[in-house]
């Protein structure tokens, strides 16, 4: 390691400093900045606030910068002679429903004992705030021990991830010069299995929408109208039905184009790292792989598009019995997309098959919420290599390159609007339910994710 | 008419006393007897309390009367040497929802004015609060004319009608001395078309059934487990999509048995009617039968049976949007039933559909609500030709004998558990909104339902 980056002493500081961190964390999620919610609005720009606050007081040139939708905030340290580096997180964080399936109040989190160790627990601890803190935390040893913060590094922290990013590729697109660097760090993934670090070099895409189908100008009594009048949940439930076959295939025309097979190396890369898909089930109750016939299971969540419907409401679903002809149904699908497939192909595709559904006498509406193609990273980059032994200095095992099955939009938009190589790193457990109720982030992520930054700032000097 | 009865005398009491017996209905209504809803338990109560204070005060033997459920109210009047009656209502109402449509609080009912004349407007004003106090106020003017009730007539009121009657067999069982009378009289249906009296000869039956898909032991995130996991929306769309084929028949098996064609009698009847579906669905904004091809509108509604689908809920449905794989999914489904179609066999038939549907990983309960086979009256009973004369001087037309498309178990209960002709003669009107917001009744629904009250006590005496 080169003396300059004074890495022990660092490493050190973090260690020492770790109490005051989960601290800081702790306050940060106590603000419940859930930003697809109007109703949070204040809170998501109260958060933007905090995290604004907390980079000025290291000694970042921080500011919240407005968009048509939640605020983004900008962070710059010095400039530097070397490889500049663009550090992206999101401070926005999911809903909480069901709610009365959490174990604490979600906005009041706290450290917990667990067998595996002690986690903080709360909505957004590891998704993605305590992830996107890490880097800060690392920023804040490396200040103390040099003065100075590590040079040349912009931070960018998003407030509309969980919303589909609707304003960010106008942000990038507004602020390149500003914003275009050497490479783009994210923390926004996770560790392949508990202990063993990751970099993910492909994430899948998403298409989502919104579906209404409104039949009767009002709700309808099934006793008066029952056999006569159009029923909008039946409308909706035969147009989403047909949309994947038995063996999984998703049958909307066009849908596989630009899917593409893994490579082979790929395919023994994965095959090596032992995925058990029914023991990855089991966590959660499960045991069969629903997916597509013939794939393997990680193939299934990384390689594979998918079709998914995420919500459905139409008529009365509470205590009791309503004879009802509701007036509408509505419902909420996406798609994970890999390879090349287009998004708005697909949600073309889809409206054209919702259509050919709906009776005359019934209308459809669709509300578009997110689009991103997949991503695939450049691994001769040598930074991966450099971060890859970062990472297993503090880990003590090789990172795997691993794929995922969420989006995270902005990987693309960087590659494709600011030319960077971009490079995901973070220190998320399978098990920290994010976007569940009772969501965690282990004490050992926060803190050895502190640490190996740490040694990645080292690295990448 | 019969000097005893004093019938205009009667009549004239009940013009004069209409704003009194407006303000009590208004009263009666602002009590949120939802019986469907285990949160209104205590408000269901008091409606009981108040109808029965009501009917004391009119003399009536009166009392609030235990089940396992919600009460029912009984009230008798002063025995008599000719035929008995026994008159039923129910003082329960639906839940409100869609509250957000209510262009008042559904529970704080008043007179409006209207294009076609006043109403009250409020969830329960016409079902079937202010259809149950016609009789109660014609009751009233004869007692106030006579200084006596007329005599041998029993009122039987429920309070679980909106939510299927669990407890109301059970009681008719253990009370079938005290019930049993010459006739009963059911006041719960409506009027054909505007002006024009109505007796309901047969009614619809009822299968309704809640089915509960779980998958996961917890929401999961569609990007860690899409393409792999069981989504339980999907299963239920997938085994409610395939119930009704493009002709609009129902596929369950042995769904059919039972059900009759029309006699020609009824058929030609029905053709007098002059009934235009499309016109009657232009009043909900629609215009296109939906049912069974090949089956006029009046038998789609009232001598067909259904499959609807009358609630639906899964996964997120708030604003924005959530990348979930919810861990459950459930629909509250519900045929209407004819001939002599058995409830238990159709219920059993779509548990075996939905069960076929059901992957391994899932699992699925069903929660029944409501079970009643379809009803026929005799109307070769003479109350029947007495009935209609009574009204057509009311109303000066002639009283049509319909059908219904909803269900009033009660009425095959009294059938065949109490072995009584049932007559079911109502005021409601097709536009009364009845289980849908801004729910009415027409002033003159019930100042004329009550003088056709007067005027058919008079003739069955």
């Amino acid at each position: 390691m080169a003396p300059d980056t004074r890495l022990d002493e660092v490493l050190a500081t973090l260690d020492e400093g770790l109490p005051r961190a989960l601290d800081r964390l702790i306050e940060f999620v106590r603000i419940p900045s859930v930003s697809t919610d109007p109703a949070y609005a204040p809170e998501v720009r109260r958060a933007a606030g905090w995290l604004c606050d907390q980079l000025a007081a290291l000694g970042f040139e921080a500011s919240v910068r407005e968009t048509a939708g939640h605020p983004v905030v900008i962070a710059r340290s010095q400039p530097g002679a070397g490889r500049t580096l663009l550090y992206y997180g999101h401070y926005d964080v999911q809903p909480v429903d069901p709610i009365a399936l959490w174990d604490r109040d979600p906005f009041d989190p706290a450290i917990e004992d667990t067998p595996a160790g002690q986690v903080i627990r709360g909505r957004g601890a590891s998704d993605d705030k305590g992830q996107l803190m890490t880097l800060v935390e690392a920023c804040r040893a490396w200040k103390s021990v040099h003065g100075t913060l590590p040079a040349g590094l912009t931070l960018i922290f998003e407030g509309e991830e969980e919303s589909g990013s609707p304003n960010l590729a106008p942000f990038l697109r507004d602020n390149a010069d500003e914003l275009r660097a050497s490479l783009a760090l994210i923390c926004d993934t996770g560790m392949y299995a508990d202990g063993r670090p990751a970099i993910t070099t492909q994430l899948r895409g998403l298409m989502g929408e919104e579906i209404v189908v409104r039949a009767a100008s009002r709700d309808l009594h099934s006793g008066n109208f029952g056999g006569l009048a159009a029923n909008p949940i039946q409308v909706l439930v035969n147009a989403l039905a047909g949309i994947k076959d038995d063996t999984g295939r998703v049958t909307l025309p066009g849908f596989y184009d630009g899917v593409e097979e893994l490579s082979n190396q790929l395919r023994a890369d994965w095959e090596d790292l032992g995925f058990d898909a029914s023991e990855f089930l089991s966590r959660v109750g499960l045991k069969d792989p629903i997916g597509e016939r013939g794939r393997s299971g990680l193939e299934m969540v990384w390689n594979r598009p998918t079709f998914e419907i995420n919500g459905i409401a139409g008529g009365y679903a509470g205590d009791g019995f309503k004879t009802v002809l509701p007036a509408e149904a509505r419902a909420k699908v996406s798609c994970r997309l890999v390879g090349t497939q287009d998004p708005q192909a697909i949600r073309a595709a889809l409206q054209v098959h919702v259509r050919a559904h709906v009776p005359a006498d019934c209308t459809v509406e669709f509300h578009p919420h997110g689009s991103s193609p997949a991503c695939h990273m450049d691994v001769s980059d040598p930074a991966f290599a450099a971060a890859r032994a970062a990472l297993c200095e503090e880990w003590g095992r090789e990172a795997a390159f691993v794929g995922m099955g969420g989006s995270i939009p902005v990987a693309g938009d960087f590659q494709r609007m600011l030319g960077m190589d971009v490079m995901l790193i973070g220190f998320g457990r399978d098990d920290d339910r994010i976007h569940s109720p009772n969501e965690k982030y282990n004490v050992e992520s926060f803190g050895k994710g502190a640490r190996s930054w740490a040694r990645i700032l080292a690295a990448l000097r």
